[in-house]
């Protein structure tokens, strides 16, 4: 059969040069006379892989000099333990504000190590929006503040950075990092599972600010130890080396499309089309409050649930799969991530009204 | 450039079917539409690699049905942490083997959760042996008892399973497992990175007995914590579904090779063939005493230290790449999983030999 196109949340779609790329040099890596998963983590070649990897994500997000970067294991669940372990510095608490689905799993894991300020929620709300930071309630004393930019279960995402004043701001953006620019120096941590916009499962992205190192827990298992990994260029231990290498091609794919402000237009418009659809449609429908909604993760329902199975059947058919909604919020999901194409859209958008025609 | 052969000590060569059907699935996995990398973990595609992955390995190692089979993430360096945090339960300490670099590792981490006692280790024999159990001080209020199976950089092997009683018996196994057959019934846990005779790097395999589950302390980050692991399929947060994949193409290559067995007598024989031209020659040296020689990683020096680079720069002109010794032994390492073939270890020892007459 041939490629579909796949809404899949994560692991997702990937670009295809990349996997293309990938495939021929999949048993000899120009000049190494072996595969990538081959290497020696400490051998030069991987080395360099390793080294072009980070430079370019600096230049694709302008990472300021005083922020590190380190790709560790362990998915962002790992980080929801690694950032009050490494943060909290004897500090009582942080502040978390909860926009869904991956801001409750962050404050469960952290509450197991502190006392989580819940700063803000819009769980009253059904999670349709984010809240305005004027209803926030953070606290001066917090170890840090941590939020989700983007939620791909509700679909919600913030088109907006938060205020923190002196405390670090803390960010999980596994599911919108790279698709859109973003200012690194207002952050205190950014970290983000890969499988979405970064490569494929396997690593985690990690960007710093380098003041908050050498604060962590006693407790804290030495591979989640930012200051140790920091020190050893995140190879306290063998690497994931192949899902780096693919990160680096992923981010090279970013660069050479005109970086993340040309990825953001495209995205725009993806997005824009699709809720579009949606919303002149009184078939389909999104209940997200239209600031808050997300450009990676298009959730909808159809009028008539009991369509559901025969929409989804139907999308396969035509090459579209991946568009099952979470159980959690049922009906469907587009997630659209930066490999998904326009084309991609185009024809999602042209199955949905080809269907809407049959059976709404 | 051709392959080379590639002794690198992990991650290390893979087999070369392996990388083949890798490479011809690379970007539609069998009637997927899309690869491996691309699937959802939770959708039925990937659910069939991974239980078929995981059965494949019960049968490679007779794995009982009373023990569990994990993939995670994290490398065995996590699993430093991870075993403490999982297995003490209340008691105070925990009773480790030093038999060299790796087992001291275990012990430093070790060491911050718990009182550990070394009940044995060849420290002052240069780590030349495996202390013999006879020698060994244990405990029997130990929470588990930690050995390392085999040591990559002294080239130090046990071929034995010590005797553990009730204690649970703990082993790193990432540089032997699946390298000869072994008693799971034995161990209370069975750890491994997987860059050396599993797959990729970026998964982790642990095997552990049920009754050993449930007891992690509450300092545990989430993924790290066995019990909650076992009942999510290794799946509370995306698993490294690539390097899964991989390692269950390795697990039916060493099915079809004729499985532990058959691999066993190859590793024998390739490990024979290198020591006996290691002893047989004035040249070369290995220190280690024969019944503790490593099947895996083969240490040796030459007689004159001053022709180590120009025998590992003609070595590389021949196509042998990875010989150079790890900087706290110096010489030469060529580690031999089972992905090395028997041609790889007769170019080697071939090389070798031209080399000696040469320069010897």
């Amino acid at each position: 059969m041939a490629r579909v196109f796949n809404f899949n949340p994560g692991p997702a779609t990937l670009p295809e040069p990349v996997l293309e790329q990938a495939q021929r040099e999949f048993m000899e890596w120009p000049g190494a006379g072996m595969s990538v998963m081959e290497m020696s983590h400490r051998g030069k070649e991987f080395i360099s892989i390793a080294e072009k990897t980070e430079q370019t994500l600096r230049e694709l997000l302008s990472i300021p000099t005083e922020y590190k970067v380190l790709f560790l294991q362990g998915g962002a669940t790992t980080q929801f333990a690694a950032v009050p372990m490494n943060l909290l510095d004897g500090r009582a608490g942080a502040d978390y504000v909860d926009t869904g689905h991956w801001s409750k799993k962050a404050i469960a894991e952290a509450g197991r190590y502190c006392a989580v300020n819940v700063a803000a929620s819009s769980e009253a709300d059904g999670y349709h929006r984010v809240p305005p930071q004027a209803e926030w309630e953070t606290r001066t004393d917090a170890a840090y503040l941590h939020y989700t930019p983007n939620e791909t279960i509700g679909g919600v995402e913030f088109h907006w950075v938060p205020e923190s004043s002196e405390v670090p701001l803390v960010a999980d953006m596994s599911s919108n990092i790279l698709s859109a620019p973003v200012d690194v120096s207002r952050f205190g941590i950014i970290y983000a599972g890969a499988q979405k916009n970064i490569g494929i499962s396997g690593i985690t992205l990690v960007i710093l600010r380098e003041d908050l190192l050498g604060k962590a827990a006693d407790i804290t298992p030495t591979p989640l130890n930012y200051a140790v990994q920091v020190k050893s260029d995140s190879m306290i231990n063998t690497p994931p080396t192949f899902a780096w290498y693919m990160a680096g091609l992923t981010f090279e794919w970013i660069k050479e499309r005109g970086g993340v402000d040309a990825i953001a237009q495209s995205n725009k418009r993806k997005a824009e089309h699709l809720y579009q659809t949606i919303d002149g449609s009184a078939f389909y429908s999104n209940p997200v409050e239209p600031e808050s909604r997300s450009r990676m993760n298009v959730p909808f329902v159809l009028d008539d649930p009991a369509l559901d199975p025969t929409f989804l059947s139907e999308a396969a058919d035509a090459g579209l799969v991946g568009l099952k909604g979470h159980r959690a919020i049922g009906g469907m999901r587009a997630s659209i991530y930066n490999a998904m194409s326009e084309d991609g859209i185009d024809a999602l958008v042209d199955f949905m009204q080809n269907f809407e025609q049959r059976h709404g």
